[in-house]
């Protein structure tokens, strides 16, 4: 699943270094780590300070599980787009003659997983779709501006312990008209590159495109890019060639707008664009940059983050 | 998929409350919420509560993501004995022209899921299952004690605002002798008992059992029952006749030591118990005793959750 670059072996001694040292914990599968408590403290003291940095934002705190309903994903057009990144949920419908059968499976190896049908849920791709079903209708003069942080799910392997299977993003999403719209995004790149600064980061602001699937992915990326509607903040954690993206602002132009059916208070279709910081990616990126023992951070780095 | 109880009446009506307050978010799903920032900041407050009261305990924290591997959860007994609650997780591994196929499907609202096959993992059905994996080998003299947090996924739609099919469960999880075991089960069932009675929510014991599936669950529950192998703390939430389960005290005896390979210092089969505080749960408990003004709670509530 993995396609080897350069920075593998870099990976993989970070990787190592991580495990030995108890930040994370292995599993058996890549991309999916226990989090020992020194991990949760600073994904947690960032996520934090990412809400302290908003509070001028206003922002309608809402919280999602990890999971969305089947009827929406189907409609936000992430099949299209990422149909390689989706994890969708099934569960057991049958009888105890059917249980049976299940077990039977189990026993001899067999793919007992074929006993279970989609359910009504999928899991969350990011922490932002929730939302938009949400404020369906028509919006206040203002628009709205959201706060959301979820547990989203991309199935891609990697031993990039960067590139996690199941990682969480805390997301500002802001809904409304173009120019309310383009304000925030730009807010919020300056002021995402100046967070990461702050706790001694080495970031950088560059135009990038989603992982679109296949040929017409290809298409759908350079076009994005063309129109310049996704920015990354990246910051190098195995590599300096091919730093990690730890924070990435979207700007979605109509797009759920038109899909969930939300209008800007003249009528017309709502714009939609969020920043979202990868609490996973960024707590990697700090302990890659400061080392794993937190009394030897710098001062500046513990007092912004209140640690 | 509900059963119609007397208690329903009493579920629609406070749900209904808690999303014209938007305390719940409705999703179209019953039993998967968004939460609203009030709903967040009441849980935020007991779970740090649970993690105070935990002090003296000494516990290795671990977080684990709302998903485990596929190789332990079959390792687990899960599928024997709950497989109607499981949800595992597929995903898409075709090509391109299989992707067009998928999205013909999704087009002509056909099941497009049979394009998707089961990944690696699975939702965790509780909190502390990554648990015993992580300690196979031999255990120091002492055992081990873990504090977990993580959601979990039961796949039971209720219309019950206290049943919903993903929540989150803070727990502790002891592993070592049968004496420190069961030590460890009746401090936390006194424990518990005191910090919901501490935050007004009328709460009392009961002997009580899993909801295993079919005929040999049947009897399997009653074993459970007979051996006093789980308690629960209730908790009147829509009815008084039936009190909700806030916090459940499993007593395994050695069943995961076996499954897991995990043995006391002496070479014997470790016995392992949890408890666990369901989050949502007594979140809902709360509003329910104390309404949706936090103002208006009792000043010795507030001052015991730090609110």
């Amino acid at each position: 699943m993995t396609s080897v670059t350069s920075a593998e072996p870099a990976y993989k001694e970070y990787l190592d270094a991580l495990l030995d040292a108890g930040v994370l914990i292995y599993t058996g599968v890549d991309g999916v780590y226990g989090k020992g408590g020194i991990f949760e403290r600073v994904l947690d003291a960032f996520d934090r300070y990412v809400t302290r940095m908003g509070t001028d934002q206003h922002a309608t705190v809402l919280r999602f599980p990890p999971v969305i309903t089947k009827k929406n994903f189907e409609k936000s057009d992430y099949l299209k787009s990422f149909p390689h990144l989706a994890g969708t949920v099934h569960s057991f419908n049958g009888n105890e003659r059917e249980h049976v059968d299940l077990l039977s499976k189990l026993e001899q190896g067999d793919d007992w997983t074929t006993h279970f049908v989609s359910s009504d849920v999928v899991l969350t791709p990011a922490a932002c779709y929730p939302v938009y079903p949400t404020v369906a209708g028509t919006l206040p003069p203002d628009g709205r501006l959201f706060d959301v942080m979820s547990y989203c799910f991309r199935h891609e392997p990697s031993i990039d312990p960067s590139r996690m299977q199941i990682f969480r993003m805390h997301e500002y999403v802001r809904v409304g008209n173009p120019s309310h719209v383009r304000a925030f995004r730009d807010l919020w790149l300056d002021r995402g590159l100046a967070m990461l600064r702050a706790v001694g980061l080495d970031a950088r602001q560059e135009v990038a495109n989603d992982p679109f699937f296949g040929r017409t992915g290809k298409m759908l990326a350079v076009n994005q890019r063309d129109q310049a509607l996704k920015f990354e903040l990246v910051v190098p954690v195995c590599s300096t060639e091919k730093p990690t993206a730890v924070v990435s602002c979207n700007y979605h132009q109509d797009h759920f707008g038109e899909t969930f059916g939300i209008h800007q208070h003249d009528g017309t279709l709502a714009h939609t664009a969020c920043v979202g910081f990868g609490l996973e990616r960024i707590t990697l990126a700090l302990f890659k940059t400061h080392g794993f023992d937190l009394a030897a951070w710098p001062v500046s780095v513990t007092q912004t983050l209140e640690l």
